[in-house]
This record gives structure tokens, sequence and C-alpha cells, in this order.
């Protein structure tokens, strides 16, 4: 089932306590895409200022399960920058800077040959914009969306009103407890399950996720890792794996959005072994089966 | 199968967002053995000074399943007081005030009639009292222990004798990180796991809890609640309702200790919905395996 995805596309600086690399890929939309095409295909909306350099986006027009379509190289626009510096304990992080660029410019437009697509990922960035997004869209059977502080913050009305249009939300603890005014984790999930169609994910970073579907919910650990080189972008990995297990499967049941989520889960946790994008080049669909198994085994209770 | 715990007695007073309680019971060994109650017989050794009111335990008295035959009411020493206060997030918690008294003089003994105990659980006190109650037993099968942030600072070496006498170690996962060295969680577990005989359990308090049995691991999420009143001694319930189910089950393999750990999940969930041991004193082995029946759902990958 088609699946598309709207968000950045990013020119990444990151520190870790295992290196530095200058000028890589990131950007939300890149994380996603390249998640979700171990699992379907996938249709890229973004927008890179004519300083991006020709090969830049090189390994994405490479995969032939990502189609770059959407993708707009604006004349006169400077490229999405962001430099980050990880602590020690990676997950501790300092924003060393950030130029918004061509992310504070109009937003992209969906081509007219992704309009019908089925799933929809609609990554962060202004609500205003997403909502436009949405609209631009023919009959999306699932659109989930991801957010941050800063909308929660200045934009709650906006934010709102897509919320109220959303199958589903992605968002991390900090933001779900902020957006309601819970400081229970699990009471803010079940608030937020009252506004949307279907699902509320919670992503606790290295504590795991949370679903709720209505009154319902599902606790997830995350993979028990113990080598992770950079963090960048494992929530944006997580929802790709998710969205695009859920376009593969063309169902958005109980039992399915759980898998969606281990393998989301599973998937992330393959990508921060390494620098930017660099793990998920050498992965593979049965690597990230082989790890599955291997969670799969590390949290069930009887065996 | 006999379970002993040696561990302090408090006269606690607590308040959080809900309310306040002024001289309630309390203490590692209090929470524990109630706990452990509801799945097996338990021996309690501990301390409370002259000052204690007489009643201050009748709850434990009038528990058949809790024999209290440990119990010194030592001359001329005050009781162990412990105040706290939660915060509107009940993750945060400060320390009001702490009169150590008894704790502070030499340690309990161990009856002779338990000295015969297989299951032993050791709660946090200083290492060095830890090794000697545990020479004071004769051939447990299954000895386990809890430790704190203070003596990690200031009893390494101590602690790391009695760590390697151990069966089992049940820590938080501040403490793994400090004792190891390691900034990565599941990194201390695994190098934990190297030095006891059978497992390391990380409690991650809201965020659940980590098993190592050498290199293999288990990740367990917390029963996600809404309703936390007082989180006092939830990590003492947990290791007391864990330390029970093995014992009632004789047997510590390691689809065994899971379970265990659940079970832990489980009563700890219950005993955190009301202050002190309020809801355990309704609680039964009946609506605990009914929460763990819900828990198992909730954790449960495919349905």
């Amino acid at each position: 089932m088609s699946l598309l995805v709207t968000g950045s596309i990013g020119i990444d600086t990151v520190e870790s306590p295992f290196g530095r690399v200058v000028d890589t890929l990131g950007g939300s939309s890149i994380y996603f895409a390249y998640a979700a095409s171990f699992f379907s295909p996938v249709r890229l909306v973004g927008v890179v200022g004519e300083d991006c350099p020709a090969d830049f986006l090189a390994p994405l027009h490479a995969n032939e399960r990502i189609d770059m379509g959407g993708l707009e190289i604006r004349r006169g626009s400077k490229t999405f920058r962001w430099h980050g510096r990880y602590h020690q304990d990676v997950n501790i992080r300092d924003t060393v800077g950030v130029e918004l660029n061509v992310l504070a410019e109009r937003g992209p437009t969906i081509p007219e040959s992704f309009r019908d697509s089925r799933y929809v990922f609609l990554a962060n960035t202004h609500p205003a914009l997403q909502i436009e997004l949405l609209g631009q869209l023919r009959r999306p059977a699932l659109v989930v969306a991801d957010t941050m502080d800063l909308w929660i913050q200045t934009e709650r009305e906006t934010l709102m009103k897509l919320i109220d249009r959303l199958d589903g939300l992605v968002l991390n603890d900090g933001e779900a407890k902020m957006l309601t005014g819970e400081s229970n984790v699990v009471a803010a999930g079940l608030e937020l399950g009252t506004r949307v169609r279907n699902f509320i994910v919670i992503k606790k970073g290295e504590h795991g996720a949370l679903l709720f579907t209505g009154r319902n919910v599902f606790a997830l650990p995350s993979y028990p890792t113990f080598c992770v080189v950079d963090p960048t972008g494992a929530g944006d990995s997580f929802a790709g794996a998710m969205m695009g297990y859920l376009a593969s499967q063309d169902n958005t049941d109980a039992a399915t959005l759980r898998r969606a989520m281990a393998y989301g889960t599973v998937t992330a946790s393959i990508g921060i072994e390494g620098f930017s994008l660099q793990k998920f080049f050498t992965a593979s669909r049965d690597a990230i089966d082989r790890r599955m198994g291997e969670f799969e085994e590390m949290i069930t209770l009887t065996r």
C-alpha cells in the first residue's frame, strides 16, 4: 500500500563519544524513508536549497524503494542544517547550532502523482503546514503526525486542530505531558487517545514506547542495546519502520500496530549503532528480522 | 520453600500530591515481607527501638504468613525514621529528614530457627552487615541483596566482596551505572552479570526493569498505571513479590525469574496506589493474579 512522508532534509554535524561526522545526511524524512524502505516502497516529499551537494542524497536516489519524485531543490534557498553534540551518556544532547534556512520558508508541495497515497506520515513541522499538506491528499487511509515542544508551546490551538483530524499521533513522553498538562505519561496517553481516530504512540527513547488505542494500552521496552553511537533520527527511524510495516500489511488493527512498533524499535536500534544512516546502508530486512526474533525472545514472559 | 528478609523497619512520614501521612508503617523489610506474603510464608528480621508504638506492627503480626520471630525491640534505642516529599511528578522526591537511630547501631541477629532459610533477601544496609548476616545462614539456596548509592561511593571494596558471594543482585539503574562506571545500563547489567552466580535485576522505576542472566537479557516494562499516590517502598515490594514467587516455585530458572519479575512489577503497582502499605491490606493473591493477567495482555506482542 502506498506510503508517503513529508519532513525535513538536513545537513547534519554530529559529535558523540564515538567520534564526529561533518555535513552528513540527516532530517526526519530521510531517516523515516530509509527505515520504511525495508518494509514498503515510500514516497518522500521535502525541500533542499541549491547549496545541497549534488551527490548528497545519492544513497536515497540509489534505493529503488524510495521515490524521490517529491524532492524540491529550491533556487536561492539554503538547506536546513543541524549540529548536535551527545554527552558520554548519549541520552543527553546539546544543540550546538541550527540553521532553519529553507524550513523557515513556505513548505513543500505534494506532487500530483503522490496525492493518492494511502498511508501518510507528516513529520514534525509547523502544524499549520501539516494541516495544509493533509489538505493536499485525496483520500488517505491512515494519517499519522509527529510534533515537538515548540509547537505545543507556541501553536497549541493549531496543533489541536491538526490532532483532531489525525488517525495517529507519535510523540515523546515529555511532549505528551506538556500537551495534556498531565505529569503521568499513561494519563497523558489515555487523554490524547480520545482525540485521534486510531492510536497514540508515546516514545520514551531508551525506555521503550507506549501504544494507546482508546483505553487499551501496550507497553514495549526498547531493544536492550549497549552500543549507541549516534541516536540522531531514532524517533524518525522508529516511525518509518512502523509505518512501513503497517503499509506492507495494509492493516492497522491492534495486533498489527503492536508488531509495527516492535519493528520500529528494532530498526531504530540498528540505526543508532552508527553515525547518520550508515548502519542502514548495510542493513537488510533479513538482518532486521533476525534482531526482531531476538527482541521477541527478550520481551516474552513465558517460554 | 522458606524465605527470609533482613532490612529496615521505619516510622515514615510521606507527603505526595495526594495528601500526607504521618508516623506510618515503612522500611524495606516491611514492604518486602508484606508483598512476599501474597506468594509465600516469609520470615522477617529487623530491629525497632523501644519508642515504637505497641500496635505499630500490628498489621504484620496479624498476617499469618509473616513470621515476626526475628523482630528485636532494642532497649534504649530509637526506631529509624524517614520523611519524604514527592513532587507533582511523583518520580521526583525530596528527603525532608532521616533519623537513622537504631540503623546506625549494631545490626540484628538472625534467630537460630531462621538460619535454615533457603531463599534470602538482604535488603539495603551497610555491606559489611550484609556479609555478617550472610555468614549467619546455614545453607541458603538463593541469596539476593539490594544496595544503595551511599555504599557504592563509600564502601565499594566491601560491597564487591558481598556481590561476589551473591546469587542475585537487585539495584536501580543509577546505582548500576555508578557501580560499573558504565553510562549505558545494558552494558552495566552485562558486566555485573559476570560477578554473581545467577542474576542481576536492574530496576528503572516507572520504566520497568531488566534481568541479566549471564549474557541473556529480559526487558520488562512497568505496569502502565496512572494513579501513583505514594511510590515509597515500590522497589522493596517488587523484590518481595519476586522472591516470594521464586520461593513458592522453588525454582530460579530463566522462565521462572521472568515471571517472578512480572509478579514483582504487578504487586508493586498495587502498593503505590495508596499511602504506605494501605493497598496491600485490602489486596489478595486473586487481585494480583487478575492484574497479572491484564499486564500479560499489555506486554504481549502477538495475540
